[in-house]
């Protein structure tokens, strides 16, 4: 099947390649591990030209066989390739975007073997506290499809975000730095220290966290609440190989009770890693949230909506 | 003047001597760096019996010569070291205590010189999550004598401590994780990238950091205000020098913000380091807590109490 689009999910710390075909059906896939902070950075001949610029390596080895063999295909990324420290800044937009509006406003630049790059701007949000995405605009864009009525879109990570869609349109959004949080509390933290890891989810632990964030005790802040994941050890109420868990129920347990009051209603929306949503999906559930679903290829999905609005390519032929 | 009593404040990372006289006086006082997890290593005489007991080692170094000089001068110690890593362990006593159900709970250890230490025991709440300290009970004795009515004692530092005395009597207390997370964010966390230390306190960005915590916004948690101080500096809102400030503002305005409701017209007096107070002093002002008052040696009086209550030494005469 003839490709129409090259796009790039293109991350702090990882780059993934989609060739899609028609309707963005999804042709081929890579992942590599060359995020804007790892670039490859061995020289190396690109269209004839001795090459060091770890960008266009990193784009070469992506893509470069794809364009190779069809040399007009037009390319698309989302992601920290567009922020200050990226191959180009794609300045933020402010919210509301939708589909239409981010697609008019990619940010090109030309890449060594002459094909153009459209990058996707990240959208930053300047009522009250300003909050900012970057790659997280088009997941959510691209779970849209089809979705008429309001609803909240998680997608959990280092830096959880939690988006309020409205016909289409994103209007605002929130976040929470719960996944670096728990990374560098066990890591560099008092709390690490009696955490034995386990691969085994320690599902009793977890809950157990979740409902102390939203206990009379969890009305005092994290800041409090987090010392009991000590104090528990002390008293021989939380082994070691649960102390993680813990952790991580206690966490994600405030993110969710720091949301709106009206999200208990809407339909949520979780994208991500799945064993992190399913993570969420427990915590959710214990919340009283009633309406979750998962999203899958949200970023392809999103990346191939956007290159429709920009032109770059054909939407499917309606039949 | 003739010495009474001998008294250690022995944490984890440091070790204070104070020779107290009539009335607990303070005649002498030494700073050593030997906390339970710094114990010297060095073997050496001592009673004239080789020892390589850390312990021991640093007990000699911090008071040997003020017990050559005055063989049965009793001694008593707060702190980590009476703590399961400690000397020997102290188990927790369950609240409410008071000095004199503190003072007959001490417990001993006998040194190699022969000089018996007591050590007072740590503090547990098992009210809802248990919580617990060390050497803060001590502290908090310390600054009581003379106060009839309730108050609550602010105890900032890496674990804050706030606890609620009535008649005399700890009754209950929490824990905020506050400056041990300032640590961990500045140094492990994306926050502490864009931080650059100035010796300077940027008030400015201080109180916003609290007025942050206190708003709208604040309602959502700590979990996702913390990110503006990321997103103030993407927006030019606040330069690298004043990011350490407003993080410290934020984190101690969380901490407060969780204070019980009933806090607020209770007499606070504030424990500790002169430059932290006065970061919340001034976090409290901005939270509409009108009496707030500075305790000095807070430690020593506290154990020269509790000496007193166990029978160690005599009090000062009554005139």
């Amino acid at each position: 099947m003839q490709a129409q689009l090259i796009a790039l999910d293109w991350g702090t710390s990882s780059l993934r390649a989609y060739k899609l075909g028609p309707a963005g059906v999804v042709l081929d896939q890579r992942s590599l591990a060359w995020g804007i902070m790892h670039l490859p950075t061995e020289p190396r001949d690109i269209a004839g030209v001795r090459c060091s610029d770890g960008f266009e390596l990193a784009f070469d080895a992506a893509c470069g066989d794809w364009l190779d063999a069809q040399l007009n295909l037009p390319v698309i990324a989302c992601g920290m390739v567009g922020s200050a420290q990226g191959w180009s800044e794609a300045a933020y937009r402010n919210t509301p975007v939708d589909v239409a509006s981010l697609g008019k406003a990619l940010h090109r630049v030309r890449s060594m073997r002459g094909t153009d790059v459209y990058l996707v701007p990240g959208v930053i949000e300047q009522v009250g506290l300003p909050n900012v995405m970057r790659g997280e605009e088009t997941q959510v864009l691209g779970v849209l499809q089809g979705l008429g009525a309001d609803v909240l879109i998680g997608l959990p990570g280092s830096h959880s975000k939690w988006v309020e869609v409205a016909e289409g349109c994103i209007t605002h959004f929130d976040t929470f730095m719960t996944g670096e949080l728990f990374a560098v509390l066990s890591k560099h933290s008092l709390l690490g220290r009696t955490q034995k890891i386990t691969e085994e989810f320690q599902a009793e632990a977890f809950d157990r966290g979740v409902q102390v964030a939203l206990s009379e005790d969890g009305r005092r802040g994290v800041l409090s609440t987090l010392f009991s994941a000590r104090t528990l050890g002390l008293t021989g109420e939380l082994a070691g190989d649960q102390q993680p868990d813990y952790l991580s129920g206690l966490l994600i347990g405030h993110e969710l009770a720091g949301l709106p009051a009206g999200a208990r209603h809407k339909p949520i929306i979780l994208v991500g890693a799945a064993a992190l949503c399913a993570r969420y999906q427990r915590a959710l559930a214990l919340c009283g949230f009633d309406h979750v679903s998962l999203a899958q290829e949200a970023t392809e999905r999103g990346l191939w909506q956007l290159a429709v609005a920009a032109g770059l390519t054909q939407p499917a032929l309606e039949t």
